[in-house]
């Protein structure tokens, strides 16, 4: 049984919407990143870099969305989540991702987690005011080159989506202006729409 | 034949050492970053992103440095360099690389590349300052917990090893201390004496 540590508004909801799609069986424990939970002596016992999401499985723990997307759509090969059969088409969903964690999740954390990186407060000031220009630059490539419609990787759903839809969901809060990205708009809505979305979004929101 | 943009001093070397230990058919292409040429329209409209590495293969063009070291892993397996056959063992390196992609070279980047994130001097300068500790708790973290010994995934060299070795180049220039890292520092020694990473400095420190 796989066990995904994760905190609702996180990166972990890719993680968690995968499982679902996936068809896998699996708990989640959620963490309270407002007590600073994921700092915990237990939970850095867990994931010593102290973030999420955490994938519990009887082989040990894994750690970064990138390399769990992979593992769920390798692990389910029914659900089909991954072209794993096809080293250059898996690559370009690997490289989709990765820019996703890489590039797109470290603009937008410049906006709330600058003391990753900095100390001044003028700095965090600074580094806020850049985040709907980088997040925007992010996207509007996104828009243009990268998602093939109606799914990222083009036809087939797979394990780019619930990660597309997850940083798609901070674009308001980036003060991104999604009306001038239509196909991730479009995205976001259909995806919004898929039962193994809503079930998770469900579980997440609740309250704790 | 495949194609590899790099320039040198760059995460770039990690794919190039790879290509060379896999045995791969390819040719090089080096770009020259003072005269900003990863911004020219004709480097943007293979790789839009402006940065390298970007592998160009029969198919298409590849870019993100995780999900080259795959490719080449999976296009080559008789050079045994991912654990392709295993998922979860394959998410372990999948993950280390992650790690070395999302949060290693994105601490290092606060140095010389605050103008991703921010405008003003006084920013770069409080960046550039943290630069040493972020990458310092980085390696420390990955001397303590991450590198198993001899190579990154245990006995087998993998594509986790030349990206650690890329990244571990940077050190003294970040003002960390390798004498602090003695697991790091033998894996650096070893991994400079292989005739593939000698053959790849030669190429990358010659004279343009």
């Amino acid at each position: 049984m796989l066990k995904l540590y994760y905190a609702p508004g996180t990166c972990a909801l890719a993680s968690h919407i995968a499982l679902e799609e996936a068809g896998a069986a699996y708990t989640t424990e959620r963490l309270d990143f407002k007590s600073n939970q994921q700092n915990s002596p237990e939970y850095l016992a867990i994931n010593p870099k102290g973030r999420v999401p955490s994938l519990v499985t009887d082989r040990g723990i894994l750690t970064e969305t990138p390399a769990m997307l992979a593992y769920i759509a390798q692990s389910f090969p029914q659900a089909k989540l991954a072209p794993s059969d096809d080293p250059y088409a898996f690559a370009q969903a690997q490289a989709f991702n990765n820019y996703l964690c890489a590039t797109v999740h470290v603009a937008h954390a410049h906006k709330a987690r600058g003391a990753r990186w900095a100390t001044d407060e003028a700095t965090f000031a600074d580094m806020k005011r850049m985040v709907p220009k980088t997040v925007g630059a992010c996207f509007a490539l996104i828009e243009r080159d990268m998602l093939k419609g109606p799914w990222v990787m083009g036809e087939r759903y797979t394990i780019c989506d619930p990660y597309l839809f997850t940083l798609a969901g901070w674009l308001e809060g980036d003060s991104v202006d999604i009306a001038t990205l239509p196909k991730v708009a479009d995205h976001r809505k259909r995806m919004a729409e898929r039962p193994a979305v809503r079930k998770v979004l469900a579980e997440e929101q609740a309250p704790a």
